[in-house]
């Protein structure tokens, strides 16, 4: 059986749109749909406010609840019968972000079980057939195939295999 | 450069004694030296007692300051000068364990980056030429070439290549 590993911010969960959320919070600004979904949340906001920005993903409630990326659940489910499936995600960075983790996969994805979620930083320690995820840097001493999966701050980066959505993974590997 | 994957408890950290302290506390039972070291801690006790010292993993102070487990400061030390290393341990089982084992590590190996930390449950997804750990069932379908660590509670398991302490490590691998 092939093995994928699955990234969780903009792979499957949504970290994003919290960016977007906490910034109108905190600075009442709000940006137009096809603004906030051009590039890296940091690109659009002011210098001035980066390091604030930057702050939210260290924040105990920063990873709680983020939205499913659309399709992540009902495609997942699929490929959970013809593959086996890890979630490998570079929390480490963000110690705050384990725990939420944690509960939002129990909700989200109850079905996979504890002995296939890995929270690690350099990927280039997974061991899988695909690495489904939204950075290309994963993918440089990766083992397997990289898949780049298509988010606002990676429209303009090259690599050899871009899905742009959850339907485009469904194509690609069922 | 190689890759070492080395786990945690029993192999750097001393969690068998943990549960040694924390049973003498609660039933005021101490094990001779020779026979604490000669099982596993839960083949020491009476039945009835499993299902609480089971729990005590679960406890959100169990993997706060655990001991080291003797030379293996100073040996990683040593590697790492000509490995990568990882710490690849499989914490996902005890989500409690997830910020004290951040805290042990950065407090006694301070040189290794959060990069470079896994926090895991089934270790065939772990990419590395050698896994030094205490359990044989993440060397059944490990890439590399697994070492097993001689603990309490394997002394009597088969596999084709132990180290019985750290200076066996420095001398396999140095």
């Amino acid at each position: 059986m092939k093995r994928i590993a699955i990234d969780m911010d903009e792979v499957i969960a949504d970290a994003h749109i919290r960016f977007a959320e906490w910034y109108k919070r905190d600075y009442d600004v709000e940006f137009p749909h096809e603004q906030l979904h051009s590039s890296s949340f940091m690109d659009l906001v002011p210098e001035e406010h980066r390091s604030v920005i930057k702050g939210y993903a260290f924040h105990d409630d920063f990873f709680k609840d983020l939205a499913l990326i659309p399709g992540s659940q009902e495609v997942i489910r699929d490929l959970y019968e013809k593959y086996e499936i890890f979630i490998t995600t570079a929390a480490m960075e963000f110690p705050n972000s384990l725990l939420p983790k944690i509960q939002w996969l129990k909700h989200y994805f109850p079905y996979i079980s504890w002995t296939n979620i890995v929270f690690c930083g350099d990927k280039s320690i997974i061991n899988a057939d695909y690495l489904i995820d939204d950075n290309v840097r994963h993918f440089k001493r990766f083992i397997g195939q990289g898949v780049l999966f298509t988010a606002s701050h990676n429209k303009n980066v090259d690599w050899d295999l871009r899905v742009n959505n959850w339907q485009e993974v469904r194509a690609l590997l069922l």
